[in-house]
């Protein structure tokens, strides 16, 4: 691993590459489209387990082929540029001139440079839809859901383990690019992938899917700069960010943002208020529709591929927040109830819904419908203002779906365990299945500096009922911007949470993993153990910190328990025993069968 | 916080002492018993709060009272030895002579100094029983069952939230010593306190009182010393351990036990085989009931409060774990299998089972009955080998109550998240609600270097459905031996889940907790939000990492949003620009009512 040298604060990033040690970089491609490459991460297993390569789901991009050849200044590949234009459907456009606005009217010397080489800017025809939404409901199998489909299975052909409980959800054994299609027409799934932006790697959001998890980045008006977010980005989709939110509110949004998309591999997600808001001077009172509308254009030109819209935030409800112990925790959300009560006025977001997703539809812009008034403590969740909330996210996700944009459903927030299944049930009723999109949820108040495990817990749960993507919680939540080791602790912490409820869920690719790990650990193959983790190289340095040595990697033992009590040892000791002195496994099998047909009550004097 | 000095490794432990971060500590006394000094974590809130201190549950001992002066070389107090001997019914003996194989043939110059002062070894006089569960049955209100009614009310007198899903358990709004009282008579719950144990603050296991935690701590034979066993126990309760388990197997573990149990305000656990195992030399062939019976004697007289044992694991059993995918995972559960197996025989354990009941009657050892077969990985989760063997701790149990010795019954392991309930369901049937202790369960395999992760997940959802205690799992975890750091992760991620549990079940007590640190963190005041977590330390160091001032602690934002972005900010701006314009709270109400009275269909312009 190529860990970046420290830099200047707007220099070029230098990012981390390589790849994650034990596995390489593999590819499949396309069917109907033959130029797809596929990306997945393989792990080859020692000799002596007689074992395949087990394959996982990798959205780590570019940077972690060691064969590939990665330059932040020229951004990555844009393959997906020519599927877009193969379609006849869209058109270059000039695109809106960058303005001093954009990048929060900072001053020449603090500028960060803008990216190097400009992409052409598309659009819609007039008169065309260019959303997967919309191909997906004429029949259209797009390459974007073949690349999808193959994805999804990780190269098997055939169902692993089913053995779960799905809530509902209707898991297929296989993922077929009609079966994308479908799931896509009927609005319970997405491809957040704007038309500009041309270096993603396509994936899917949806219940029938693996579980995803968003991490965010984002500077803010006290820290941090340009190239410490790039790296940031790359940072989190090397441990397993699936979409990247970049909630930048300081100076310089415009550039960042271009530079993060440009290298980006993964959906990248805004909330473009945050933005219009700087262009007023933080002053929410004075932020208009104009100025949102001008917002929305310039994000949807550099390729951002979903947008968090607040415009569920409507007058009546704000007052349903009075008696709440933490009022309105949703930033967008805070931003737009102020603005509402300056007013006395409805939102603009929800009187101009309509104009936004004509802006969106032009460039297969993605919603996530922003949960303004989601609950910020156990105390306020699933209260009044939560509900009302969530019941016009429901309303404005048919009209969305009416202007073919592909939309989902941000959730909560803070939530104790006996109210998260309310909110997965609320959800798919008023939301007629549309993804939902939820951050934690966090089950307790009392551990800051720990809500990334706080909200994995919530997490996993909301997972398994059926939420589509889990936006992670760093340590640093509630207390400041998260660094690249905060950044890593919460997507590793999400990744385990989304596992988990594959897991639970019994999706059919999802068992075959931990059964290669454990019996990696079971077989005491250490290394194996490791490159199958989520985190190989925490797993390695953890156990060489008491026995470095070369040799241990083999041995039949770990500092925890020493070789004497190793029961694993002594467990494999026991069925050599067995098998010499009875007849083999059979003996053993046949002990076991006479004990389960007897209802557990055979005499032990059978077994001499 | 004073941290220990690096020491030689048979030093004399000096272990970390002083007050929590804000916190200090307070004690209440007794009704019946009035010389109990029962202590609780008391933090007091900025003036501009106007509420009250709010007052935590505490098991850190007098380590952290500032005004308690403690001294490892003589131990603890021995307050609880008086309500022992006033009882009656107990008598001093001489004691079993320490020999050399109790410390594991260890040579005279690597040898762990014995403790400096023997406490007199106490026993039950012929003909009494001298069990909590003996005095509960009898109707008999001991002082240990006051003390841990106190403790578990956090000095409240009346019920707080109850908003939960209890799943059958039945928590009162207060719960009194009568109450304390029908628990332990009905098997439902366990105050584990040897009557050797003279130092414990006593505390209570069952579903019906807070979800509680066991911190494991031990050398073994790889690594570690006395004096960091010392320190980690102390370090454990510090951060919020309920119990510590002994599980050293290297050299040295009978004076190292001594040092623990003379240092520790809570129970100690301990898997006495491990020690029997030492003593034949690690050949668990060569393992004897005799043995064995020497070693509960031993560990008895020294006043280990709860002995885990495999008597679950029987011949019969053992076939069933033939076709695992890790085999038999428990390192006691492995050792009696190879036992079995060696001698063609049933379990010494299960064979001399009420032999072992009598001995722990004499002195109020609570059994923790073994689960041998749980599953170490997804693939063996529920299986049959850990259903019959539940099945057969079930039986157990109502022998043990027999003979009038407490039982909590240990439950698995590595259980995906749909199979989590199944497990409290049959534990709950087969040992008539007997107290359930569970290693997590770990939700999935794939996390090796975050199991506390993994884990924590499991562990709240089982800690909601009714297990009474949580063992923690500490990043290390499958990897080697955690220190310090490792010891903290696990405990704090395993308050969490206990909390999250608590929550969830709606226990009265739970809910205050939560809403004082939400409110604190509304309101801005951040040495607050730090001094009510459950790492003050942690809270604090993330905020000063981007905004160290002291200025900042008061500032009305952080480095996370900024100060334009910051929603509570925001929020409360809002609070007050509605109490300006319209009439305060009052007018937000009303509207707020008017809104859900019209089922939530207001036309917006009533608010103007």
């Amino acid at each position: 691993m190529n860990k970046p040298e420290p830099h200047a604060a707007f220099a070029t990033p230098s990012v981390t590459t390589g790849a994650i040690p034990g596995s390489h970089k593999v590819y499949s491609s396309g069917c109907a489209h033959a130029d797809l490459r596929v990306p997945f991460r393989e792990v080859a297993l020692h000799p002596t387990a007689n074992e395949p390569p087990v394959t996982l789901y990798d959205s780590s991009g570019p940077y972690t082929d060691s064969l590939a050849a990665t330059d932040i200044e020229r951004g990555l590949g844009r393959t997906r540029e020519a599927w877009v234009r193969a379609r006849g459907d869209v058109e270059e456009i000039a695109g809106r001139a960058v303005e001093a606005a954009d990048n929060g009217f900072v001053s020449a010397e603090k500028l960060t440079p803008p990216f190097p080489k400009q992409p052409r800017v598309l659009r819609a025809k007039p008169g065309k839809t260019v959303t997967q939404l919309a191909y997906a409901r004429a029949g259209i199998i797009t390459p974007e859901m073949e690349y999808v489909a193959i994805r999804e299975n990780m190269r098997r052909d055939a169902a692993g383990i089913r053995d779960g409980e799905s809530f509902g959800a209707e898991i297929p054994d296989i993922v077929t690019p009609e079966f994308v299609r479908s799931e896509i027409a009927r609005g319970r799934a997405i491809i957040p992938a704007n038309i500009n932006h041309g270096e993603v790697e396509p994936m899917i959001i949806g219940r029938n899917f693996l579980v995803k998890i968003n991490a965010n980045i984002g500077n803010s008006a006290v820290t941090s700069s340009m190239a410490e977010e790039v790296e940031k980005m790359v940072w989190a989709i090397r441990w397993g960010a699936d979409t990247v939110m970049d909630l930048s509110t300081g100076r310089n949004i415009h550039n960042i943002r271009d530079w993060i998309i440009r290298n980006a591999p993964v959906p990248i997600g805004t909330v473009p208020i945050y933005q219009a808001l700087e262009k007023v001077g933080g002053v929410a009172e004075d932020l208009t529709w104009e100025i949102y509308r001008d917002t929305l254009i310039e994000q949807a030109e550099q390729g951002v591929d979903y947008f968090t819209v607040h415009a569920g935030v409507r007058l009546p409800f704000i007052p349903l927040t009075a008696t709440r112990v933490t009022g309105i925790v949703s930033r967008g959300g805070s931003i737009m109830a102020k603005w509402c009560l300056a007013h006395h006025k409805e939102s603009f977001l929800y009187e101009h819904f309509e104009d936004i997703c004509e802006i969106m539809a032009a460039y297969d812009v993605s919603f996530s419908l922003g949960d303004g008034l989601r609950p910020g403590s156990i105390a306020d969740a699933n209260d009044a203002a939560q509900f009302a909330e969530l019941e016009t996210l429901g309303e404005l996700t048919k009209i969305a779906w009416k202007h073919n944009v592909q939309t989902m459903i941000e959730g909560p927030g803070h939530v104790p365990m006996h109210k998260i299944k309310a909110n997965m049930d609320k959800q798919l009723k008023a939301c007629g299945e549309a993804p939902f999109y939820t951050l934690g949820p966090l089950t307790t108040d009392v551990a800051p500096g720990y809500d990334h495990i706080t909200s994995a817990i919530g997490a996993a749960m909301i997972g398994w009922f059926g939420t589509a993507m889990l936006c992670y919680v760093t340590p640093k939540e509630h207390l400041g911007l998260p660094d690249a080791k905060d950044v890593k602790d919460g997507v590793i912490a999400y990744k385990i949470a989304a596992h988990a409820a594959d897991l639970a869920k019994g999706h059919p690719g999802a068992r075959a993993w931990d059964d290669a790990l454990s019996r990696a650990r079971f077989e005491f193959r250490w290394e194996d153990q490791f490159n199958l983790g989520l985190d190989p190289d925490t797993a390695r340095q953890f156990h060489d910190e008491t026995l470095p040595k070369e040799a241990h990697k083999t041995a039949h033992f770990c500092s925890m328990c020493g070789p004497k009590f190793c029961s694993m040892k002594i467990s494999q000791e026991v069925r050599d025993a067995a098998r010499q002195q009875n007849d083999v496994a059979a003996g053993m099998a046949e002990m076991s069968r006479k004990f389960r047909d007897g209802g557990g009550e055979i005499d032990v004097a059978v077994k001499d």
